[in-house]
């Protein structure tokens, strides 16, 4: 297939995506991205503006050095030429001539009131702005796509100039002209009025950039697409300014798998779940669980009631096949879960149970009263499983006996608070006594732990706590309620949740915690 | 207007959005929740499955003594009887029949695989069971809403069948059929389709229940209501099982700011952004900043290049104007509180500010800045009035001076934690060493705070912790992160919440303990 031709998905997250409040790309964070992104099969990686950003010039430079893509081109982005200046003047626009990307996305005013406000020039310079831009590009040899910004809020304020913006574009040589809902308000039927309108008046090839401001943004590029639109533009994890770009996950595997659209090559998109999360690792934005298609709660169910009809036929339970994206049914456990979701569940982990009756019925008792006592084990799979390990195995997997704990906050002199934690336990036949600081007394209880433990097992040098969740369970009786703290871990490769209860919080996260390091290194010795 | 009537804007946060993986309300969470859902305005607020669920059961006992709805009514959610028994004879009808709700929404099955594989009973017997209930609940006086499970996959699996549910059941006297997008996967198109299909062919009256698994959940209930349905479920934040429902205030905005549609009461619509953030507190699932309409980056620009053009029209750089939703355009870091809410905040607690100017200045300043290091005064009320009695009257309310505080978490032999807090302190010119006990490191230090102070002011006594709320601010580096707690103190007669902040959780619970006691003291004093 052709990815440059039939069809183009074109990711903008290294620029409009990395727009986001918070987020914030190096370099070498957006090459690892465009790799990635290379990985997914789009076709188009909008790397940045060379010229106006100092890192955008050394990633198109460092790029054309380093990057080995194998399905998608470089594009740079950057605006039309200056007022009054020749475009082979404007040394922006030789930045983007420059740049070494084949493709150029040149963005430019569509709507009248933004060329008078912003640029300050006349109607008919900003025409000539994009005309004379597009064609020096072209004569030098490169691809010229258009981002008509503001394009459907300048259609309401004055049509005949926005296409008249498009219209000199395409006839100056632009392959694309892709139409923003810069400010994101469009509803899907208006962007579809505005795109059969486009096609039918210009002719041109149309694109469509949406962002999520009403809700809509997937929706708005499916509707575009439908009304003749073959070019989507979109951020991975649905970032962007504001509330965000359209999620080009989101919107590719609705046309792959809902609309028989192909768009990726053959195959590419069971990476897509992978991809996803790999880049939040490289943004240090936390995945949104709840996120189409490739969310960790995407396609995980509450069992209990359904679990015997999912076991019959998952599918009338899921809109779709989650492996086609990657992703995994979840079942939760939760009190609701009957013997059918234990057993389902165990599968999940590995474990068969269906031969042994009693051993589901006990573990769905001690489940129901664990969680009946304040533990879930719904969104903690590792306790959960060393729960099983144990009433398959016989025992509790453990890597050490705690003898005490004791921790002390206090304020130093200077006002601040500080944590100390004294932990004693046996390991591998050793007693070890050891003393841990932090700036809670968790972290203390943590970084004594680990010390003391890291003596037999090196390995849980590389555990780390990721997340830290405090929930108080019965609420009406404040700091004496029940408490429930769930901890993730990582080794750096991979993540657990466990969980701990307690009426003293410091008591149920010591529980997640044990658990949390027990799982790590169970893992770690099998 | 009526909002029983014309439209229906029906919340389902508190059973559909209660699915949501990691979310889980206590009866209190609850009735708090459904206060704020009526001051938003929302026609119908289902309460959950009373019956089914002892805590939903409870939840309506509770709703019809303590809840004084000013718009909403209560709806009861439930299944149509068993198959083989008399509607009368089925205990779990009679729990709807008895749960004091006016309205009862019974969810059914309209997909014939799932009549056969969930239920295991005939298509017949099926739809005798929609006939039942409905007539048996009409009889009995409630209203009665038809939720058609998993109706758009029946549709396309049997339309003949799924068209016969939602008939017999508008026979039998309901009064909308709600369309249940179950697994979530259709896009706008296809349920404009359905739903022009079912209004023609059964003429009755239709809703529709999106689940945001195809990222179009608010484009398809705004396709549902162009095709004519007049009654939309979703819920708050858009919470739910998988990737979510709906989100209600997504949809209701785009009805009433885009579509021009009135759905809810005049006025209430900018409420919105403050009920969302309220509700959030209450569910302890951090608000998502990019959520459309009421996140915090929803109006958030990236200054500079644009800021004089924003300036002179903001509106070109905005898709609706903020401050009908309840929002604000955000041109730099953190700006959540403007002058006018602050000054509409100190008139609701008794400051008339508008006089003094440079008061209201220093106050949103100091608001800003508290904020920016991770307090919220949305849900701290007590904590704001203390800030502003300090700016107002030029000290810190104060009964009390804390020399020194420090608390042990340890086990005891037989393997409990207990905590001991020594507070050093002088209170009316005498100095109070105590030492206090606890099944918590917060419990000790309250425990030892109030007897310190209890000597100087016996109403302390009164004083009862009655909710304590932890959140982990900055995700990702598990417990070194900035933690946030909630206090909500009692004195029997009214409770107060206040804040704290700090790296070390027990240094925010303190905090937080410090100003609940001095908020209560004050307001004994004054």
């Amino acid at each position: 297939m052709d990815l440059h031709g039939s069809f183009h998905v074109y990711d903008t997250t290294l620029r409009d995506g990395a727009q986001q409040e918070g987020l914030n790309l190096s370099v070498a964070d957006k090459l690892s991205i465009a790799r990635q992104l290379d990985g997914l099969g789009v076709g188009y990686i909008e790397g940045g503006w060379p010229g106006a950003n100092p890192k955008d010039t050394e990633f198109f430079r460092r790029a054309a050095a380093e990057l080995d893509l194998r399905h998608a081109r470089l594009a740079a982005f950057g605006a039309t030429r200056r007022a009054g200046v020749r475009a082979a003047d404007d040394p922006l626009v030789a930045a983007l001539r420059d740049s070494g990307a084949g493709v150029v996305t040149l963005v430019a005013k569509s709507h009248d009131r933004h060329v008078e406000l912003a640029l300050r020039t006349t109607l008919e310079e900003n025409l000539a702005m994009v005309r004379d831009t597009i064609s020096h590009l072209r004569a030098e040899g490169q691809t010229v796509f258009l981002d008509a910004e503001h394009f459907f809020d300048g259609y309401r304020a004055n049509r005949a100039y926005a296409l008249e913006v498009l219209r000199t574009a395409a006839e100056a040589g632009a392959e694309v002209v892709a139409l923003c809902d810069t400010n994101g308000g469009m509803l899907p039927d208006w962007v579809s009025d505005v795109v059969l309108d486009v096609i039918e008046t210009t002719g041109a090839r149309v694109g469509i950039h949406a962002h999520n401001d009403s809700g809509c943004a997937v929706a708005n590029s499916l509707a575009a697409v439908a009304a003749g639109a073959t070019h989507v533009q979109g951020c991975i994890n649905g970032y962007g300014e504001r509330t965000g770009n359209a999620d080009l996950v989101t919107v590719v595997a609705n046309l792959e798998l809902k609309l028989d659209r192909t768009v990726l090559p053959q195959g590419l998109l069971r990476e897509a779940t992978r991809i996803a999360h790999a880049v939040a690792e490289v943004t240090n934005v936390p995945p949104a669980s709840r996120q189409p298609y490739v969310g960790t709660s995407a396609f995980a169910h509450k069992a209990g009631l359904h679990a015997s009809a999912i076991k019959v036929d998952p599918n009338l339970y899921q809109h779709m096949d989650p492996v086609d994206i990657g992703n995994d049914m979840r079942l939760l456990v939760s009190d609701m879960a009957g013997r059918a979701s234990i057993e389902l569940k165990g599968k999940e982990l590995g474990y068969d149970l269906s031969a042994d009756r009693e051993l589901v019925t006990r573990v769905t008792d001690r489940v129901k009263a664990m969680e009946q006592r304040g533990h879930t084990f719904e969104a903690a799979d590792a306790s959960f499983e060393l729960l099983l390990a144990e009433e398959v195995e016989g025992r509790r997997p453990s890597y050490f006996d705690v003898e005490s704990w004791r921790v002390i906050t206090e304020t130093r002199t200077d006002g601040e608070a500080i944590s100390e934690a004294t932990v004693k336990l046996r390991s591998e036949g050793v007693r070890y006594v050891v003393t841990g600081e932090g700036n809670g007394p968790v972290n203390a209880l943590d970084a004594a732990l680990r010390e003391a433990i890291g003596q037999a097992f090196p390995e849980v040098a590389k555990f780390e706590l990721i997340d830290y969740k405090v929930r108080i369970l019965d609420q009406g009786h404040g700091t004496d309620a029940i408490t429930r703290v769930l901890i993730e871990t990582t080794d750096g490769e991979s993540s657990w949740v466990t969980v701990g209860v307690g009426a003293n919080v410091i008591e149920a996260s010591w529980g997640a915690l044990v658990d949390g390091l027990t799982f790590g290194l169970r893992r770690h010795h099998r």
